[in-house]
């Protein structure tokens, strides 16, 4: 079995209201299949929806500018941040790590300044990134007659180790939770605590099939077909972790 | 760019003192090259060192079995996890987050009952991974000739998210964490936060590569040569947070 993972290769600029489905459509192979799946950097999902914020137009409450002037951060930002943001997990050493309203943690409540079109302009999360996935994937089949699986994926830090790993913030038709429990390893013994979050192992290395300092936001992988669903499927949520299980709050 | 990720298959069953490195030349490919890179289950590296216990002859202490009744888990693996573990990160809920004697933070300190060859032994993380896998490369140069990267991969658990990827615990002739601090982004504007750990994201992609109830593991990665190296480099370490720089003791 080969996994393999190819660049779309640069993507004309999006902006709100494209047609980023018809884009990748027009960016995949002849041969693309509904055994496929296409990661895609959320950051033009979000621009396409139109999750952007100028920061001129932001006007930072009470709790944004304490916030801002403990951290040494914008406090425009800071606002932002808030307003997409149910809990702060940890708020210190410059560091927002923040519970967001899609229940995902992560830095800045996955508030992001660099890569916006312009300036001042900073992009958001999805409203809801596994709808995202799905609006995709029919766009996509619209185009090619053909529905690969869509990951939506962003790059989050971790707690414990040096640098970011891209993981599925959303998802539709690919098993995003490979779920072994029960099921027996290798020498019949029950494999008691095996569930490989595959949508986010797929979406860390495309990040690497990609340049980061170029507009090359879809990367088609191949091999995963034992894991792609021709009904859209829970998607992503699968792989977030409830709160009431946080042990780190 | 293509990234492609193959299973070596299966090898055979590795005991201590066995060559794992000849075994893994044998398995891969004619055309093995110099910029490719091998990713290895540690487990296969644990057991080739020698890095099982048998619990039969594990005799637990005060604080392992006081520890065992409140987790509800075997005394004697608790005492194995103990002795491998600098600090107790977490140890509730069934669950024991440790801080490793290597500096990593994962659940068990690494200790596995699956997998092991019988039925009441456990399997210990190599001694020092980093220095597993430049062994390993030095090894697999001799049987081949070339000498690929070599990543020692580990399943680990994620704070907020639900299911494992495995992640590189040592790595030899592979830059772990690509920096692009301070590099232009794609129009110019500074990528302050953005240093990816590609070391993490091949091995996440390489368990996807193989079946996880067969004896697979060793995995051909092909398509990161702008992140091979001849000399071995600072290995998977760079991948550890300093424990300084936790926010999440």
């Amino acid at each position: 079995m080969v996994l393999s993972f190819l660049s779309l290769g640069r993507l004309p600029e999006i902006r709100a209201g494209d047609d980023l489905a018809g884009s990748i459509a027009e960016a995949a192979p002849p041969d693309l299949s509904g055994d496929d799946v296409i990661a895609v950097a959320h950051k033009v999902v979000s621009k396409a929806e139109g999750r952007t914020v100028r920061l001129a137009e932001v006007r930072p409450g009470t709790r944004a500018r304490a916030l801002a002037a403990e951290l040494g951060k914008d406090p425009r930002v800071v606002e932002v941040v808030l307003a997409d943001c149910t809990e702060l997990v940890r708020a210190e050493r410059g560091v927002l790590i923040c519970r967001t309203r899609h229940g995902l943690v992560c830095a800045n409540a996955g508030v992001d300044a660099s890569n916006a079109a312009a300036a001042d302009e900073v992009v958001l999360l999805p409203l809801d990134p596994d709808a995202s996935a799905r609006r995709l994937r029919t766009g996509v089949a619209a185009a090619c007659g053909v529905a690969p699986a869509i990951l939506v994926t962003d790059s989050f830090g971790r707690a414990w180790r040096v640098g970011q790993a891209d993981v599925a913030i959303g998802a539709a038709g690919l098993v995003a939770l490979d779920d072994w429990r029960g099921r027996a390893g290798a020498r019949g013994r029950e494999l008691r605590a095996t569930a490989i979050a595959a949508a986010d192992a797929a979406a860390a290395a495309a990040d690497l099939a990609r340049g980061k300092d170029s507009h090359e936001p879809a990367v088609l992988v191949r091999g995963l077909e034992r894991l792609v669903t021709r009904d859209d499927g829970p998607g992503a949520a699968a792989l977030r972790r409830p709160p009431e299980e946080d042990l780190f709050r």
